[in-house]
């Protein structure tokens, strides 16, 4: 069979991994697939220069739109990231009956209602393997490895900067500022690293994580987000000291009352597999109600490890490119007419047990005054203890571990006692789960 | 569209699981496929005593051809395990133009190049997503999420009851024979536990790991096969004080001189995410060009978990039912003209490093001498320690851990080292694996 052609929306650091895994594993891919896959145009700033592509066989431009509109391109390739242009390739793309293989979980997260749905109206594919935890392939897990079950929870490693920021303040002490310039230094987080480290990219692709567990349409704007900026090197160690390690997770989950969709640092036993996940890694821990737990580890980002993942969709999207719409896996792994509208939760409304550290002054009673507030909104303590002095000789550390309470519950009760005369400052509260 | 029928072969502990899931999850699997799946006859001995299926719908024999002869049924489920009946049952299928999903990782280890070249030949699939790692999905992962990658290597703990035995002799320091007893108790292993302790079940498993990574043809003979049952809780203890673990690997690797093939114990530092694979759970790391390292955990075995296997090929059968090949993924992963012949190599040329324990008179020299051997076989020491004596104390353990050595130096070394007459009985030699 002929070549399959593919159009490449951008030549940075993803679009020049796959370009390279494209070219360098060519042999490879075509015995696995029995047709070649040929890039035949790409768009990218100053691309001229760069010498991935071979000019002579390739179709150069620096506007996207040469790309997308290419009658001889079969597949776009949108791997130049953010909202805007991003968004009017693709749509123009799939305008034009291509099929498209993005790694862009912003895009998908908050515009894929309206992309998939013009896919879907166009009869074209839109793959995004490589938006969620780079190149492990968990989307197919989920979609097609474990279609069999009733995806019961999911909680994901799925920022690799923030990751590293804790890795290193848990195994060297350090502040999150320290450990922050750090990770920009090595390339590991933006200038601006609001996105990964206040839970936002993690929050896009755990939108799409639920999407696909539960058959629900992607709804970003419902997503609890929640960042690692607030955790110092205290709360670190009295986790450590208490058996558990700090982790910034994407958690969801279906109950009784709805879909949670949060992402927040959160206490994990250290004896799971996921604690050990440590440094830029990834990792997904989905529990199905057949397989019980399973765990997808890799690199979440990077050139080749997110390349991998778009080369694999598009050898999937090759391998069914003129099949009927009924031989390909639908696009969020339910039919389109089979979605569920089960809500997603507020916050106010779930359940977890928390950590909660206060800074209190060194005087009889303050403790039994904090646990009458609790008793009071049906807060149940699991393990208290007090820390050396920090701040101060007048003042100790208030460690609390909760049994599970209502997140309203919390609330009100920490406000109670950040009124307190004899506390200091803000409590700071840190969600466990126990992943068991 | 109408509902797919599938006959099912044993209702046994995995058929049982499979038919369970089918029924309880029949709704959600609907909402994914577009079709409902409908068991509509099943063969098991005893059979009409079982209340999974419902008598008044479902055909019931204990003839396996009733099922496999049956014109109604497009897809056959294979659960009974063995290579004789359930071989025939398999041909026979396939011989009627039906589709295959099977658990039996012995029949498609050792009958494997049979059973896919009639299934080429009569235009049917055979799935079996199910006899490696039991559910977790490291076929699809493989064969689809990394199929952009060229595998280099892959180390799997892919025996449960043998990694239980390993776990518990490590955190509780009893012996192998104890454990196993306990195994067989709470039925992790089998009356006759050969096919688990010896690696022969993980050496099945692998053959089929190393066909999908590399594109070649299943050659079980060709794996090399050794088993825990030596292992002493000396050996366990060693490896922990050297920061090792013991696991029972499969490992696959691809070299210049060919591919490795080969279960064994291995020792693997404790800090690697697949050392704390811990009790019957399995992990299969693998490392790809382009994505790095890759780890897939989850159970390897049981009921539900096998089923969500053997349910996610039933719904990737029956999506691609009726379109032609090229739609389908390659049953090994490669387009059957485009096998690899590259070889197998024999255990003696593989290169790796090694731990090796022996029992010595315990005299000034000895240590000196075994020195003079490794050097004059060209094996670089890399540690070595004198233990508190063990059977008496004129003993002593001399252990050591070498740099990588080709296996047939290794023989020869340890050929000599075993004649001295201050070394008493066989040197313990476990292999030894970075797998960074």
């Amino acid at each position: 069979m002929s070549a399959v052609k593919v159009g490449l929306l951008g030549l940075g650091t993803v679009g020049g991994g796959t370009a390279t895994v494209l070219l360098r594993n060519a042999e490879e891919i075509q015995r696995k697939l029995g047709r070649a896959i040929e890039i035949s145009h790409v768009a990218g700033l100053g691309i001229a220069e760069q010498s991935i592509v071979d000019a002579s066989k390739v179709k150069l431009t620096e506007d996207g739109f040469d790309v997308v509109n290419d009658p001889d391109v079969q597949i776009v390739i949108e791997l130049i990231g953010g909202y805007t242009l991003a968004k009017d390739l693709v749509m123009k793309a799939i305008e034009n009956g291509k099929h498209v293989v993005t790694a862009n979980k912003a895009l998908i997260a908050t515009h894929g209602p309206e992309i998939l749905k013009a896919a879907n109206a166009n009869g074209v594919n839109v793959a995004y393997e490589a938006a969620v935890a780079g190149g492990i392939p968990i989307i197919k897990a989920l979609r097609e490895g474990l279609a069999g079950n009733q995806i019961e929870w999911i909680a994901g490693i799925i920022n690799g900067t923030g990751n590293f920021i804790l890795t290193e303040m848990r195994d060297k002490g350090r502040d999150f500022d320290d450990v922050l310039k750090e990770a920009q230094a090595l390339g590991y987080a933006e200038a601006d690293p609001t996105f990964d480290v206040e839970g936002i990219d993690a929050a896009h692709k755990l939108t799409i994580l639920a999407s696909l567990a539960y058959g629900i349409e992607l709804q970003f704007e419902k997503c609890y987000t929640e960042g690692i900026s607030k955790i110092t090197p205290d709360d670190v160690n009295y986790a450590q000291e208490l058996g558990y390690s700090i982790k910034h997770l994407g958690i969801t989950r279906k109950t009784d009352d709805g879909i949670e969709l949060r992402v927040h640092p959160t206490l994990i036993p250290q004896k799971r597999l996921i604690a050990n996940v440590d440094g830029v890694m990834n990792a997904v821990l989905v529990y199905g109600d057949a397989v019980g737990p399973t765990l997808y580890y890799g690199a979440g980002a990077g050139a080749e490890p997110t390349a991998s993942a778009v080369v694999a969709d598009i050898i999937d999207t090759v391998r069914t490119i003129d099949a009927p719409v009924e031989h390909k896996v639908p696009m969020l792994g339910f039919q389109t007419d089979s979605m569920a509208d089960v809500p997603v939760m507020a916050i106010d409304d779930i359940e977890t047990a928390c950590y909660l550290r206060m800074t209190a002054l060194d005087k009889p009673g303050v403790l039994a005054e904090i646990s009458d507030v609790f008793a009071k909104h049906s807060i149940s303590i699991e393990a208290v203890s007090q820390k050396e002095p920090a701040e101060g000789a007048d003042k100790v550390h208030v460690v609390l571990l909760t049994q599970k309470v209502r997140e309203s519950n919390m609330n009100a009760a920490i406000a109670e006692v950040e009124n307190f005369d004899e506390i200091e400052g803000a409590v700071a509260r840190i969600r466990v789960e126990q992943l068991g």
